[in-house]
């Protein structure tokens, strides 16, 4: 039995997705940018594809730029975000993702602002309180803080940090990649500058993403070039990125309730059994706290065990079992997870992220939990 | 009858490229970055297009960076270059792409170089002696020279340029975008240290691309987040892009020296044909001289025509035939191309850029030169 839980690195393509992309692979070729009827035809679906999402969103098309991914769209946000606010202050947390933390990190250590980083307990909640004092402080920074975590599946309060951020005049960008999709975006009032997306979080392509920017908030490009995305991007258009990207929201949009409630539903179990079949199993983070948490991800922290250790990953992925240690963008066996680090994750204990989509199962879980149980026998 | 000759803007992707990227589209959507079985398999596709690049340029895999396109790739070289070798002045020409001009132009303006641009003749052809005078007193530049023009076809010497650069010690960066996939890039004997692709001008995927740079001249990444690329760009790899850019130069390179001959016969065959059936039309920069310019692009300079004047690519697209004013990247009717104003064609003419590919046939020639005759003739 092949089990894929690593939905939060990546997801499954939806079928329609592709079947929406491959015409503009085999029959639609035109540069959207040539004149011509070839272009013309290319240039109508990629508004078309700007519309749809800015509808979904509920933004306008003018605030919404195709990027080659989250992590291009989260490095825009703030490099230029940065600049061409004047910016010389910013927020950010120990728990974010490397595609904010090295990109902060490295504004900094080119001279351009001062980094604050939060404060946040062991189950990896934001001090709030000290966010207040530094936007008091400094009153026009950049925040930059997650919709929700990618490890550990904390959510964060968009709205109640996008007021704080609001009543200061900071600039409130967040990385929402593993969120949208799966939650609503409502862009007219949810108080934050910036967002982004990527598509393969939500079924779509890898190599295509979003960024949201607040009309009144302009920024100047990342990467120069053509006129592309209103002169915000040069580089002529991912097209089939764009395509696949607009569609798989728009699928995950149609169907995002009822969705929630299936998933929600394979966590619950999930829980339950580990709880009830691995004795000093425990959950890292607010993972199972399933309103605090995205339901999408499940952390999972197992007793100390001498054959298992280290081993974990790989025992599983024997067993046809596909799970992640941290995230998937350094989930190599050498790198421990910044994430876990911050929440003081012992390192006795081994760390699973278990992550879910709508094709999962009840069965898949299951047979998973069958299988840590035999794991962790072995060596009672 | 519809006949693209806009294959300079962007080419009809290869069936076999397509049929490369299905699988990884429907069956393989591990995250390369995963070590479980679904990323392994990832990994490994990714690695093997990144070795079969690197064979076809006579490169190693570690000089090879996969990025969303030619545009990031250039933006990645010129940025990153500059800031990792303390370059503060910078040479380039008035004919490159606005990938490279508007990029160094917006690296002068926040002061990090000072920009020397090259005088060039009425063919567009480059003044060497002030390139040899502008290293000589700035040895450490950075040359940015583009190895044919996207617009009059002109082909630059690289083994010149980069002879001289290598004397004075610069880091030469050259636009390879119009070349990749139709002529040979020898990376052991070319004497460049940054040269670039995207993947859509050989019948690959829009938003695929690659930067090489040479092994001693490392630089740093432009956009920031996980360890992708050899820490070289962070971000979840664009999967079937870059299966797709590796299979499409794969399949450029076995063919390379026959579609040559093709293209380079229907060149011909419209140079004729146009000289013989047009009065007074006239060719842009080098682009009728088939040993000194890209054997893909014939600029056109048409003579005045109040009939035509302004309409000329609009009556073509009328009659199915699919040709550009400037490039693709600013085609729009009202902005004027910065190349042919940089040799001083006069807007009196139009000026029409047919680019061929091999797919073009003789007879499609023949339609465009019988129609471009109806075109004038009515005038007379």
């Amino acid at each position: 039995m092949k089990v894929y839980l690593d939905n939060a690195a990546t997801t499954a393509m939806d079928d329609r997705v592709i079947d929406a992309m491959i015409p503009f692979m085999r029959d639609h070729y035109g540069n959207p940018s040539s004149v011509h009827s070839f272009g013309r035809e290319v240039r109508t679906a990629i508004e078309r594809s700007r519309k749809k999402v800015a509808e979904l969103l509920n933004a306008t098309p003018a605030e919404i730029f195709f990027t080659s991914g989250g992590t291009e769209a989260d490095n825009t946000a703030i490099v230029c975000g940065i600049e061409s606010h004047g910016i010389t202050h910013a927020i950010t947390s120990p728990l974010e993702h490397h595609a904010v933390l090295h990109t902060l990190e490295m504004c900094e250590k080119k001279g351009h602002i001062k980094l604050s980083i939060l404060d946040v307990n062991e189950k990896g909640e934001l001090d709030m309180n000290q966010l207040e004092e530094l936007l008091k402080a400094n009153p026009k920074s950049l925040v930059s803080l997650m919709h929700a975590n990618n490890e550990i599946g904390n959510l964060n309060d968009l709205n109640r940090i996008g007021s704080l951020t609001k009543e200061y005049g900071a600039f409130f960008h967040s990385d929402t990649v593993q969120t949208m999709g799966h939650y609503v975006h409502d862009m007219k009032s949810l108080p934050v500058d910036a967002i982004v997306a990527g598509g393969h979080k939500f079924h779509g392509p890898k190599g295509s993403g979003f960024l949201y920017v607040k009309k009144d908030k302009k920024i100047h490009p990342l990467i120069h070039g053509g006129a592309q995305e209103r002169n915000m991007r040069g580089g002529t258009e991912n097209v089939i990125g764009i395509i696949g990207i607009a569609k798989a929201l728009e699928i995950a949009y149609e169907d995002m309730a009822e969705h929630q409630v299936h998933i929600e539903a394979i966590k619950k179990h999930f829980i339950q059994s580990l709880t009830q079949e691995i004795p000093g199993v425990s959950f890292n983070g607010l993972s199972a706290d399933i309103d605090k948490s995205l339901y999408t991800v499940l952390s999972v922290s197992l007793p100390p065990s001498e054959a298992n250790s280290g081993m974990l990953l790989f025992n599983l992925d024997l067993e046809g079992i596909s799970a992640s240690g941290g995230s998937a963008c350094s989930s190599g066996a050498t790198v421990g997870s910044h994430v876990l680090r911050a929440i003081n994750h012992t390192p006795d204990r081994d760390a699973v992220r278990f992550s879910f989509s709508r094709f999962n199962t009840i069965e898949e879980v299951d047979y998973t939990v069958g299988k840590l149980k035999e794991l962790y026998a072995v060596e009672a």
